[in-house]
């Protein structure tokens, strides 16, 4: 089968650049989201002749996300991975909790915003998380705008946080033996500087697409460990109901009771159709 | 003379917080600009039956500065500084330059946007600054929005900047042994956090209103070094045109040449107008 017609379509991103349109993004997106060979098929056929130039990336997720719904009702969830995490929005706060639940799931023990007494000043750790004897110190950038990047900046100050609570530390015996790094999760990508001094300064940076191996989105999808934002006919008050309520991921409305989801605020429809996307996802 | 109608008002800032109206700040604040005391009487009369409930610091701000332009020429210039400050934007960049130029009055060296090879990344310094051995590294905070802060943040990057810049010149022998400091200079206020983290480190803090002797505004007010946005009259055509031109402070406006004015697209109405206000601030 060959596309040939899609060869001269220009596509502008979110940052604004423009690139070719490449089919083999659409083809690996699909793949990443578990979507079978013959439906990654059909729908790149449905794409022909929606596709002009200049088109955003965005537009193009629209098409490809309604096509994926329409021939492989579940997967379509995955698939608005990136978009979900967005959702989270609009505070940071929300996508604090999901880096939580991501690493409770994977062994750590966390807590969210906690206040520790750094040698200068108090600091708000986002993400505190513990495994063993080591102990990770996390901060949480969240960008609600596709197309933004964590910078050096955010690395900066991470990093001073960082070596101001660790100083503080020193004054206590409970801490003074203990492994500890500082990580940086944001839910974007990251610049390239801001990666080469995570990286000189010995934090742990995880990111969209970063590292290579174990990025943000690997550790999601390999773990199943979707927000609970990605089911779209939530609206952002369904949304924030739940996610107020610690209900982040979508195992966990696996788990919830169905008084529980109608306590929230949800519709008898709304809660019938959750449990059934839920079930579609991780059954 | 009494003011006691004005007791009851209740004044919002630009934070959203009320609190009571105040003559004693309205004089204070005319008393700074250089306004005479039978002036600064003038005008509190003239906001007789003006003010409101709710009324907001701006728009009082604008009746004083509208009054003032009246009943003393020349003086509602120095008036309008805090404002003019923030005309320097939309970007930080003029703010940079606005820094760099106050120094250089003040007898250092600058130099704006110095590209430094730290020992993990490159950094971009806003404001270098020589004086004797002594060498600093200033990061320019500009906000457009009043009722922002600098906060602990952007102190904390500011270090890591600096101990990264710095760690980078012990290979340097030409830096090894000059004093270094980290300075962080704000158009508005810094929080108690970000004062707290920068003293701790050993930073040097100029912002509104801090410290209390030797802040921002006391420093141009001073030294007579207001930004040239202090002219209301100017469209923001006009300023971003002189700005670009390295014409950043009043003093700038009485040394230029009518040629060099009019060549930066001002009519000659608006130059005769400029010279005469800068002469009427400056004589």
């Amino acid at each position: 089968m060959g596309y040939n017609n899609f060869m001269a379509i220009s596509v502008t991103k979110a940052s604004g650049v423009s690139e070719p349109f490449s089919e083999a993004k659409v083809r690996s997106s699909l793949k990443r989201a578990g979507a079978k060979p013959e439906i990654i098929d059909k729908v790149l056929v449905s794409l022909t002749g929606k596709l002009y130039d200049g088109i955003t990336t965005r537009a193009i997720y629209r098409q490809v996300f309604d096509s994926l719904a329409q021939f492989q009702e579940g997967i379509h969830h995955r698939y608005s991975l990136k978009d979900a995490i967005m959702k989270l929005g609009p505070s940071g706060y929300p996508f604090e909790k999901f880096v939580a639940r991501l690493l409770d799931h994977l062994g750590f023990t966390t807590q969210t915003q906690v206040t520790v007494q750094g040698q200068c000043i108090e600091h708000e750790i986002d993400v505190s998380a513990l495994k063993d004897d080591q102990h990770f110190l996390i901060e949480c950038k969240y960008h609600n705008r596709p197309g933004t990047k964590s910078r050096s900046r955010d690395a900066l100050y991470t990093q001073a946080r960082f070596e101001d609570v660790v100083a503080g530390y020193k004054s206590n015996s409970n801490h003074v033996n203990k492994f500890h790094q500082a990580w940086l999760v944001t839910n974007t990508k990251l610049t390239s500087n801001a990666v080469k001094y995570g990286r000189c300064k010995g934090m742990k940076l995880l990111a969209w697409r970063y590292p290579e191996k174990g990025s943000l989105e690997q550790l999601i999808e390999a773990n199943n460990l979707h927000p609970l934002t990605c089911f779209t006919f939530l609206d952002l008050r369904d949304r924030q109901s739940l996610l107020q309520n610690d209900l982040v991921l979508c195992r966990d409305i696996t788990t919830a009771t169905d008084q529980r989801l109608s306590d929230l605020g949800l519709s008898s429809d709304k809660v019938k159709r959750l449990k059934a996307a839920a079930a579609s996802l991780h059954g």
